[in-house]
């Protein structure tokens, strides 16, 4: 039943593009609608912006790298 | 049952772009706002947009080629 | 079992539509109430939009590259 | 039927990253909207975003490396 | 019948995180606001956070060692 892992590999990935997508997404929005309100303090959204997506990144980055895992076993 | 991981890149390819279009959707429509009630920020406004939107294609491609990987296996 | 390909070819391809369709609805629709009450910035809300739809377009277009390749093996 | 730690793994490491991306976006949507509301207090939001963020990743991280020995075993 | 073991530590530890992620996104977001709106209370909002956060991140933690237990059995 090896396939099974294969399967597993490309629900992951898709789930981890679903979390990545609506995370940054979420916080994202939130800072564009910050820059319009508040354009002078583009700087520190944007900074705050980076770092939770980063953050955010670095978790899905993890779980894709768990997939090719699957994938290329 | 090689054919599970066939069924896996479907499925995760579909769901790779659900995330990518609901994260850059949620973006986008906030930047959108943005640019219609401070049309003068613009360019900070798409810059942000295009910095989260950068980081999810980079996961959603991510997850696509993962795959691409299970689907010519 | 290699029907099973078949399968998620076809169930991948809807997938990719409704995140195409989610994504770059939410995005127009925000553009055009964005539209509606700031005419004069048009152009630039238009931009925006056209930016963010592509980069989901071109998400979901490799998603459904996958479902080719899975349909035709 | 060892395969079916593999599908877990899979299925296990997308679904952290929705936790993380939910968790860490809700937290970092509210901050970028404190910033765009109090430039001045940017620094006090966004420790007490860096403190929160850091607790979800730490359950996420945990979270990847259980599904990691799932995939390697 | 061993996989399900397997199988269920991987989505156990994924759900948690969801659970983690829910939770302290959601309390870390309101005192994000919270600093936003009284900055002068940085101090009693975050402590109350943290009590939250610590609480929430005490089951976490607990439900991955479960899924550990069962990884490594």
């Amino acid at each position: 039943m090896e396939g099974l892992g294969f399967l597993g590999a490309g629900i992951g990935a898709g789930l981890a593009v679903i979390g990545a997508g609506l995370g940054i997404g979420n916080v994202a929005a939130s800072a564009a609608e910050g820059v319009a309100r508040q354009p002078e303090a583009t700087a520190d959204i944007r900074t705050t912006m980076i770092i939770a997506a980063a953050l955010i990144e670095g978790v899905a980055l993890f779980g894709e790298v768990i997939c090719v895992l699957l994938a290329l076993k």
